[in-house]
């Protein structure tokens, strides 16, 4: 038996995708980009993707811009955005528990000279908003914060930035990192009081290459690459059209978001009824994180070792985040968890298409490592 | 009947990237970063991708960065080297026919107070040496210049980038956009003398959204996007595996150069023997261009025209390059064109699949499109 629960990672490709993406290479093939019948088709096949996007999103189709995913989206985002707002001001605000690829380039930002506030956040992952009206102030340019951590399942209360930004006086940008939600919270921009939203295609059941950027109309924003005329130049090389197309008939097969969320809450509270009675783990998420999400320590296995015996019975979970592939949670970090809890440390990331049979077998794994663990000491 | 003449701007996918395509889709989906079993299946596909290009460029593997593409590759390399060598120079070499990809990104290091350097080509879209020598100084750091011309099929004496920097006295990086001369000519980037080469996956029968970037070890080359730890942060973000798999699947399956070569040879020859001897048409690339790319202009009919026309029987070309779709071209201006011949120009490209029947059917479209716009007159 296999039992994959690594899916804020990647997930497997719906057939809807695979079966898209397999059109895209053998019939609609041309360059969306070139003016005879051959590329018309490939470019009416982009923009009926784009569409399926905005949809998903209530947006403006072109408001979607496609990249080849959510690190370029996000470094788009946070560093075109700051680059277009420099001007104005010299504060960027953001959270200690982003994503590497939101988190590295506020470093860069700060390396520039740039003034970066984190926002620390309590044991639950969360920020506190009081903090964040304390540091938006008029020279605030940019805010940037995730929807749900990937690590943790926290859902952040993003709506305040836009409301700290007017309170304030600010004239700023705001992103939102929503790879983690898209599909599985409702994500409406305008109402959530963003300016920039990035999402992936391989975290729901597309494939891996291609992301998209939501651009509000109207926001500044400098592109990073250089060169054709696609994506009206915010993102120009030939459009990753296989993926692109996967991605939208992934975001299209993606079920009614509430009967997701119930299959997935089911499945997270029984599994947390079973794990929190065993002996030795702690429950890391927080308990109203979004149900896809759960983070555990098992107390006394390293997660290396963890993931390694797992991974032999052909149970696949992760450390954290795969981007950070072996180095120590900052977000575990930030929720001041103990450093035997960081270092034990799994995280059960579950898709639509996660079972219960899924889940006991690795209550099995995990009960059957400690066993093995306590007899190896 | 079709006749799909318009490789430069993207190819068919040939069955053996499908198939490896596939497989990465339903088989190994894994996210290469994963450290489970799961993840490390995909981190081979991804390694045995790697030693597949590496092997056709004759170098080592970890020379070998996947991009996006073609555009990132080349904005990678410009960009990330030019910000590298900063301090040690501030003249930056070029050509005047690049593709958009690198000659935006020489505007930006213009726009940054670098001092750029384009080379002047003759009527026949070739750099004179004299002038790459004589502009090439100690404080030269940056010598970009494509390989293969994508408008007219120049071949550019690449080699002489490098002895230039020696000759002079300057420790310059070489680039070499080698997106249209991948798989059609032999390249060795050592042997050319090149520390950077941009290669693409979809202008050799491969999908869109991989490309790579050849970095010579030791190479001084600063990222452009940040995030994770993938491709040594030259490239952060999940790799897009199908796309990559199916780049080097397309790459394993190139016949001999020698053959290919050949093949479009005759039909080259073929095709400018009949072209020639039709009215008003001039052959705008010269007689040593590289066969697989042929410029002409069919005096008296608009380039957009004639390219609808033959759309509307089947026959697929272009106007120039499909990233500067409705821009005029810049390289046939600075090959000194009139404008009737740069305002009248078509592509044709073809690949190792074109057939006689297929230019037979575009000398038919070509002939039938001057008889009935002579009638329109």
């Amino acid at each position: 038996m296999e039992a994959y629960l690594d899916n804020s990672a990647t997930t497997p490709l719906c057939s809807e995708a695979i079966n898209k993406m397999n059109y895209a290479m053998r019939t609609c093939w041309g360059n969306p980009s070139s003016l005879h019948a051959n590329g018309i088709a490939a470019s009416e096949l982009l923009e009926e993707s784009r569409r399926i996007i905005a949809n998903k999103l209530s947006c403006e189709s072109d408001e979607i811009f496609f990249t080849s995913g959510g690190t370029e989206s996000n470094n788009i985002a946070v560093l075109g955005a700051a680059n277009a707002m420099k001007r104005r001001g010299s504060r960027v605000i953001t959270t200690s528990v982003e994503h590497s690829s939101v988190e590295d380039c506020f470093q860069q930002l700060e390396n520039q000279g740039f003034d970066v506030i984190r926002l620390r956040v309590n044991g639950n992952g969360m920020i506190d908003e009081r903090q964040l009206y304390a540091a938006t102030n008029p020279s605030v340019i940019l805010i940037s914060m995730m929807y749900v951590n990937n690590e943790v399942g926290t859902i952040q209360p993003v709506e305040f930035a836009k409301r700290a930004a007017i309170q304030s006086g600010a004239n700023a940008i705001i992103h939102c990192d929503a790879v983690q939600a898209f599909g599985k919270v409702p994500l409406n921009p305008y109402n959530i009081g963003v300016d920039l939203m990035s999402i992936s295609s391989h975290k729901i059941h597309g494939p891996k290459g291609a992301g998209a950027l939501f651009v509000k109309k109207g926001t500044k924003l400098n592109p990073r690459t250089f060169g054709g005329l696609q994506e009206q130049k915010i993102r120009p090389g030939t459009e990753p059209m296989p993926a692109i197309a996967g991605f939208a008939a992934a975001a299209k097969a993606m079920p009614e978001i509430k009967d997701s969320l119930a299959h997935a809450t089911a499945l997270r509270d029984y599994f947390i009824s079973r794990v929190s009675a065993m002996e030795n783990v702690t429950v890391n998420s927080p308990a109203n994180a979004l149900p896809y999400v759960t983070n555990i320590s098992v107390l006394g296995i390293p997660s290396e070792v963890m993931i390694n015996y797992l991974s032999n019975m052909g149970i696949y979970v992760s450390g954290g985040s795969a981007c950070s592939k072996g180095r120590k949670s900052r977000v575990l970090k930030a929720m001041g968890l103990s450093d035997d809890r960081i270092n034990s440390a799994i995280r059960i990331s579950i898709s639509r298409f996660t079972t219960k049979q899924e889940l006991d077998y690795l209550l099995t794994g995990l009960a059957s490592a400690q066993k093995n663990m306590k007899k190896m000491k």
